[in-house]
């Protein structure tokens, strides 16, 4: 499959340049050109034999072409949950209403369901996600099956998933086809023993590999760790060796100084998910001062039980109009700084290097976003544009894999949403006994 | 024109109730109808000489009716400005960005900006704006020629405008068409002298009327106001007698008890703007105070200079999420109050106490919410969806006196979206110098 965009501005993210007027193709799932007009012009005229036959040649009227958004923190299969316990405390949320519900979920209900996830990336964008969940061989053939880009990481706890399970999913997922990749991790350290923790720093250790986890999102958490082990939760994983090959937490909300310089030694990702902490009270991320240590953030909407939309958009305005409201500074942690986190940090956080940028080689996962639109006009600075007025409803195309998986309203997977929207009906008249 | 919206969810505003299923009828901009299916056929079988022939009968599939949103606060010709201007101090932006610009803008200019702002409301399911800006005359035609309903507010200044011409405006606009309407206002304490502000309360004595500004926004002009009158904005104002007849402010983000009292005793509108507030960094509105002490709240996305999207669905999520931010609870603020906010408390502090509701005799002012988009399934709790999830991307009709202005993605009004668009881009060139 080969895929000429052309009259379109590109926003390469390889750099802080401006969108330039140019042109990208793909080929076979990976991008083999993306440049300005010229330099389209000139390969046309000095390498004929480089320029493939394409299947198709889209003429993107002057709209931007950039990555997709990725999604570095999520919990797909909560879909199910969506508006189903809002305006709760967290406890109450998780202990009355979530996990009751979780118990009564089968693998086949959590294929369904973050389908269902899969659809509402698209029309925000976001080509690919880092999902944190139960049962990962029914969520990878998910999205093997429809066709997204799925980063899971281990979720081992006390109740529910063990450090072997996670050694088996890494070895077994990882490779095995493009759509799906595994990351270690756990749930968190208020769910996890100090001897289960200590088993997935062993195995951080035997594959050379980062650890990532739900790290100091309630003020309450990081009371209970410190009344526990004596120290924060980065200082205390930290002691056990989990981040000596790097990984991040999600969350970060409540730290330290002292936190900050240890992810910051550590080479760690801080992954915020404003749209959560907000809708739960857990609290502002310091994001400004991850940006000044040096420590990278990424972006996560979280799951939709607690944020409840999965939607870049809206998370990108959060981060940057908290942390202008926790800073009392209208200047802090600018709208280009927020693009770079929901793309590049996002892809280079989940492994996905190799999908952080528009270059020749990349893989072709990109969206195209109309800027003749009342949200984007008059077009005076794009890139503000799309953090401060953007819009999921500016999505007019997303690519993943070199192949288009929405357009203009209409999703190319191998189920329709009308047969998920069904199937997800059916799951909640079960589980709620009707 | 007769309109029959069937197959629908219909959530009136009415009371705190759940959607219904239903019909909606419509008869020259007014609501005839709004029931249950079976109140429908009682209507066509017992009074059938009541049930007009319809110009158009839509099958709404399941989806949601309610009250088209009403942005209680804005500046719609500062689409201009959009991204323009971005983080920046308030000092800078406004002196060093805004006024420039203002100053070279012409009548016709704000006629055509104020178009644009138009089908960026209609695409977000906003069907009233309350508008402070300069030439009101224009911005009035704007609203006539486009079929969008305008209230204005006087904006005197002790630079651009002054208390006669708010009076003349006052006279002029009320009654003369069907989108029109005025309130006395003035811009601010900090630009008005106390002169100015004089003679803005004697003309609310004069009329009997509200009065309407923008009070206590930033922490700065609080402190100002009490170093020059040794009181609060919303003290001093009221002890020169200017909300004898109520009104509301505009921002009210720092305020004390004292002033929530006076706000409550007087009857006063407290007008919410917190994608605005967010980005400039200005603060969190203590809106769970305001409903505890029963003064009302209505939501304003304020102008796209400062916010810069023009969304009530943003603003929404906004009002719940920083409230529970600020209170530090997660049941902070319900999606059900912030539904009402957006609706029928936006109405009534606008003037518009017939468009507040869906009941026969009120405007046909209104919108369809698409349900069977992924962010609003699986269907738990509707107005949960709404404000928690929700996007302009579910808003599949707006109709404004009972004419459907947006429709599919489709504007109908007298100038196209793109003679909009290049009439905003020459309009830049000419202030920019090009």
């Amino acid at each position: 499959m080969h895929i000429r965009l052309y009259n379109a501005r590109i926003l390469t993210m390889a750099d802080d340049g401006e969108p330039f007027a140019g042109e990208l193709w793909t080929a076979d799932g990976r991008i083999l050109f993306a440049g300005t007009d010229a330099e389209a012009a000139d390969r046309r005229r000095e390498h004929p034999a480089d320029v493939p036959a394409f299947d198709e040649e889209i003429d993107c009227n002057g709209d931007l072409i950039l990555p997709g958004f990725k999604n570095a923190h999520t919990h797909s299969a909560m879909t199910l949950l969506r508006s189903r316990a809002d305006d709760l405390p967290l406890d109450k949320w998780l202990n009355e209403q979530i996990f009751p519900v979780e118990a009564k979920m089968t693998e086949e209900d959590i294929y369904t369901l973050t389908k269902l996830a899969f659809l509402e990336y698209l029309t925000s964008g976001i080509t690919a996600c880092f999902d944190m969940y139960l049962t990962p061989r029914s969520i990878a053939r998910a999205a093997r099956d429809a066709g997204f880009r799925m980063v899971q990481v281990g979720a081992v706890n006390n109740f529910s998933q063990s450090p072997a399970l996670v050694e088996e999913m890494y070895r077994e997922l990882n490779g095995a086809d493009p759509y799906n990749s595994y990351m270690l991790g756990f749930h968190a350290e208020y769910t996890c023993s100090k001897e289960l923790l200590g088993q997935i720093a062993a195995l951080a250790e035997k594959y050379q590999a980062p650890v990532y986890a739900h790290i100091s999102e309630t003020a309450g958490e990081v009371a209970g760790c410190k009344e526990r082990y004596g120290m924060t939760p980065v200082a205390f994983l930290d002691s056990l060796g989990m981040f000596a090959y790097g990984g991040g937490g999600y969350h970060l909300v409540h730290v330290t100084e002292d936190d900050i310089r240890i992810l910051k030694d550590r080479g760690l990702y801080a992954v915020t998910n404003p749209g959560s902490n907000t809708k739960l009270a857990s609290g502002i991320a310091p994001v400004s001062d991850y940006l000044k240590a040096g420590v990278p953030v990424a972006i996560g909407t979280d799951g939709p039980a607690s944020n409840n939309a999965l939607d870049m958009f809206r998370e990108m305005f959060l981060v940057t109009g908290l942390a202008k409201l926790r800073d009392n500074d209208a200047s802090s942690v600018d709208a280009i700084e927020v693009l770079k986190m929901a793309t590049v940090n996002g892809a280079r956080a989940m492994g996905l290097d190799d999908a952080d940028i528009l270059a020749p080689g990349k893989r072709a996962d990109l969206i195209r976003i109309d800027l003749q639109a009342p949200n984007m006009q008059p077009v005076n600075n794009i890139r503000k544009n799309l953090v401060y007025s953007g819009s999921k409803s500016n999505v007019r195309l997303v690519m993943i894999e070199g192949r288009i998986k929405y357009r203009e309203g209409n999703f190319f997977l191998d189920e329709s949403p009308e047969d998920l929207y069904a199937q997800a009906e059916r799951i909640k008249a079960r589980i709620d006994g009707k």
